[in-house]
């Protein structure tokens, strides 16, 4: 095995910090939505890293400004799926020199309308070229905040515990809503003061990549009901597993809790459906789900927009 | 004007800012060398994010360990003109799925040794595929920690003040030292706590493009003298003013000072040159170098490793 394409992300990454030395003050293991830093000031600090890619995450012809949009809302909602508050950004820009300066004003006021919309400022940034016909990459840290006691992170759901989704799931790239979708903040923050989970994760890859990552991350086994899969208008269970880029939020919940979360949820957002798709299981029992969009195996399939 | 090409990278990001929100409480402006956030009890916030690109920053024969020295040291530089120390470092890796898994480990071990050596830790970080043939981009964020009282921007020199540089200049790209640097981290923490600069930035883009940078923050003017810059072994002045990549301190100290400070650094750092190259004037007054290295507008002329 000598190329990426062979090799997973979470393999790749697990690989590469053995390299250098880690934070030794990490409420979260790399791998988690967020880093956590105890920064010794009461609420912790969270520590977000994104980029989005003309070719893989965009391409040259999406609106700039829905691009901005997603470069931002994907770090918000990792930050959410934490259960914290978006802070500070820093953007890089790293782009051909031949861009037009109205697609990165475009690109600009996404980013802008996304961190207003959601209580977040820009700290700064720094903007390279890179070479002729290469790919603009734009890439996007944040800083939030959590109370410790609202921090849920991937690694802590329980044998027993149910999972659930948020929204619906599938053609996220088809639809187009990949570069429009609404990060799940207000929905987190309230689940994490009002029915805290056992552990949450935002959606980025698939639930058949991301599920398994977080029941790994738990000790878990897992298994799903399809029939119970939200699926989005027109789409297939395999696409609802698989697509990706849904960015909703994967809850896990002890079973007691689930009446009245159900109850108060229809009332808070009664738009947003919370559907219960399957449970937590001890470890090696239940199900094996694969495949979905791994960055370094996945083409660009069915992204029109 | 409509490409970047057309637009300098100063003017680029003050028309991009003004399209987002920003932060209220930040104690540097965008333009500075990191992000100065006030979060509250003691130590202030640095935030700063940069990028290295193939064909730009580093060629594709590059040694990989090199250029993950070099992405770390970049934004370690920046933090110590900011008279701080590096905390925790995030990494996003933009690259081609045909890249080879041993260049990712060899660019992390150079990334875990510049860590290593200036106290840093890495936090999490992200990958990213871009597309067949397009260049690596590597993006590393950091938090950093300064005291209020050690904090040095680079918008508070005074008319008057002298202007000094650390090491010697010109050359970087073609010796290969715009790969190997280190980045001015003890000298510039034994400059806040021992001979307090009235402004301090690094060096990132040549002399001739900096200089104007702090003076312009500063609300200066500025002469220097060119016959006292510490031309690197080889090297023009107008290399030492142009080259850029030269990662030394760029100082503005009040005259009284100087003497002390001479006196001291000399016995401090014996290996490292400091020089007297010129000083802050009154607005309007002394000279306007001009060129340099700018993102958008300079090729790779002289990047031979």
């Amino acid at each position: 095995m000598s190329e990426l394409t062979e090799m997973g992300e979470d393999a790749l990454i697990e690989r590469l910090v053995d390299l250098v030395p880690l934070a030794a003050d990490l409420r979260a293991r790399p791998g988690d939505d967020c880093a956590v830093i105890d920064l010794g000031k009461g609420e912790l600090t969270l520590f977000k890293t994104d980029a989005v890619v003309s070719g893989v995450h965009f391409l040259p012809k999406s609106p700039a400004e829905a691009v901005g949009w997603k470069a931002v809302a994907r770090v918000i909602s990792d930050i959410a799926a934490m259960g914290g508050r978006p802070g500070h950004f820093l953007v890089t820009l790293a782009v051909p020199a031949d861009t037009q300066i109205s697609w990165l004003e475009d690109l600009y006021r996404g980013m802008g309308r996304c961190l207003r919309e959601h209580g977040a400022v820009l700290a700064g940034g720094e903007t390279s070229r890179v070479p002729e016909g290469s790919s603009t990459v734009i890439s996007v840290t944040a800083l939030g905040r959590v109370e410790p006691e609202h921090l849920v992170l991937r690694s802590t759901g329980r044998p027993g515990d149910l999972l659930l989704v948020t929204g619906r799931l599938g053609g996220s790239l088809i639809s187009g809503r990949h570069l429009s979708f609404a990060p799940r903040l207000a929905e987190a923050r309230w689940l994490v003061q009002k029915h805290r989970p056992s552990a949450m994760m935002d959606l980025s890859d698939g639930l058949a990549v991301d599920l398994p990552r977080l029941a790994a991350a738990s000790g878990c086994g897992y298994a799903i009901d399809e029939s119970a899969l939200p699926l989005a208008a027109g789409c297939s269970v395999d696409q609802a597993l698989r697509d990706g880029e849904d960015f909703e939020l994967l809850i896990a919940l002890k079973p007691c809790d689930l009446s009245g979360l159900m109850q108060d949820w229809e009332h808070e957002f009664p738009q947003t459906p919370l559907s219960v798709i399957g449970e937590l299981l001890p470890p090696g029992a239940g199900q094996d789900l694969s495949g979905g969009w791994d960055h370094f195996a996945s083409g660009l399939a069915g992204m029109p927009t």
